[in-house]
């Protein structure tokens, strides 16, 4: 068994609404042993998501998390004992390591990190499962068309902003919608959004008729609630929707409705459901396809690093209240 | 000038709920008469539709009609007197004539009735804008599988029994909701469902459950409001959700919300809005690949049918509180 403990968070009660730090504790175990066939990682980034939330509340497809539970989540580590000859010590995989320090999977479980993705923290979030998102929402659902005017919610997310961007490269105009001045300048200036609305400042209906005033071609939902309902009033004729994202139901129990069917009738619009799960198949072509974007400048993108796994908790409720600015990662 | 009155129904109050009878008033006008490059008609048959209703609420994609407007409406009628070398007396022809007994029309704004279209009544239901619509559904939006469980509201309506049989034709196993036993045997007897949820006696949702345990691969809606609700929550992964009708909004001001954009997320389902005027350039072929099957006996039909132009009102008030059986029409 090495030495040192392993530091561990678990969720302690499920929260009503909005999470808060006293929801979760911090927990030192052993370190475990990798036995035959397995290997033992230590943690080096940890990502964070909303979907997290629809897993406490069990209403998440990926599963329950129930009180006195470690919490789940994606994680970049380092090989530091491997019983397995795919790997060995000093590899970069990612996995499911959940909120922890130390882990050990099996050698099926763990992903190599492609060794283009610098910083490796980007296979968490770009580059990872929100890019895969993005880009299976932009290429596979939404049937983009040049000069199409675009819209995404929780613009500055990783989801958000690789929608955005991909969107942008393809040709569309892309107009965002964010909670924060300081996000939607980020977006107009540095990711090459035409436009940006401060939902919590500005009228949200008001300033899409002005943004779009032909409608909107596209929406790429990450939040739902009131926001789905005032962007589907303002949808063009052949409009596609993809609904990714429930922001404004994760810290709920009560499920709010959506929009009414008229609107999808006058629009003739799409609706299309987005879970990423789907799209694993493509994620070799997503990563020949945006690396080089990346590296070329033609994706910018914003992390948002919190250093030690104690204050993961921290970082998650920051996350859930949308004060969070880019991909929320713990630098473990 | 023709001797003799032109009959017609004008609408007298905007109705708060479900229309009343009170709600229209005969007029006896003159009967027009057609000037040069016009077709006078008489009104042999006239249909009624739901979407009348939302006419009257200012609330239809086809506009308006105001207190003291006559109500519109598609009429099959024959030729009387025509000033135009495209029509001559005993033609037949289709256009929108409205509630009265004699029309003008310009010959731009009149549809020669198929011939092969016996009775010519047909030509309003099954053979018409309500069997181009369910058509249109079925071959261009549902993308229907051979095996698919496939669920239709309103489903004894001109639109609904034909999109089941379309869909039972294309291989699929057909389920309907309907709200009377005696349409639900109809449609298990005559037309060929698998099966058929009378929603007034039974439990919709259970009684989905147990017809499509699997799931619903396809649901063709014609009604909107908690309906749309129940049978979203039991879709099948991929399914296809075709929205048309608004049955449960047409009678209320007050504009419902819908189902949750999360049935759709999980059952990852492609939601579309369906409106029969963007197939108008599909009719031939509509018409040459389903009157064989009506000639063949592969489509069975209901028709409901009022005589006498004054009974209209009456007629539609049965319609819209879903008393009628088949397509309504009156006789003129």
């Amino acid at each position: 068994m090495m030495d040192g403990k392993n530091l561990q968070i678990r969720l302690k009660n499920r929260p009503d609404g909005p999470p808060s730090i006293g929801d979760f504790e911090v927990f030192e175990a052993d370190i475990p042993d990798a036995g035959e066939g397995e290997v033992l990682c230590r943690t080096l980034y940890l990502s964070l998501d909303p979907y997290m939330r629809g897993q406490i509340s069990g209403r998440h497809i990926s599963g329950t998390i129930l009180p006195g539970d470690m919490m789940r989540g994606e994680t970049i580590s380092e090989v530091v004992t491997s019983h397995h000859a795919d790997f060995k010590a000093g590899d970069r995989v990612a996995h499911h390591g959940g909120w922890q320090g130390w882990s050990v999977a099996k050698a099926d479980e763990l992903v190599p990190v492609d060794r283009r993705i610098m910083p490796p923290s980007l296979a968490l979030g770009m580059l990872g499962m929100p890019g895969l998102t993005a880009y299976a929402g932009m290429i596979y659902l939404a049937e983009l068309k040049k000069g199409d005017n675009l819209v995404v919610s929780a613009a500055s997310g990783a989801v958000g902003s690789m929608v955005g961007q991909i969107a942008g490269i393809m040709g569309c105009r892309v107009v965002g919608i964010a909670g924060a001045d300081e996000k939607c300048r980020w977006l107009r200036e540095e990711a090459g959004f035409a436009d940006c609305i401060n939902y919590k400042t500005q009228d949200l209906a008001a300033a899409l008729k002005e943004s779009c005033p032909d409608g909107v071609d596209v929406y790429f939902d990450n939040v739902g609630g009131d926001m789905l309902d005032i962007v589907m009033g303002q949808l063009a004729l052949g409009a596609r929707v993809v609904l990714c994202g429930l922001m404004a139901q994760y810290n709920t129990d009560v499920i709010p409705p959506g929009p009414n069917p008229a609107t999808i009738i006058k629009a003739r619009a799409t609706v299309r459901g987005l879970v990423v799960y789907d799209f694993f198949d493509k994620k070799q072509e997503f990563l020949d396809r945006v690396i080089p974007w990346v590296d070329q400048g033609l994706i910018s993108y914003r992390e948002d690093v919190t250093g030690g796994l104690e204050n993961a908790p921290a970082a998650f409720v920051r996350l859930m209240s949308g004060k969070n600015f880019g991909k929320t990662i713990i630098r473990v």
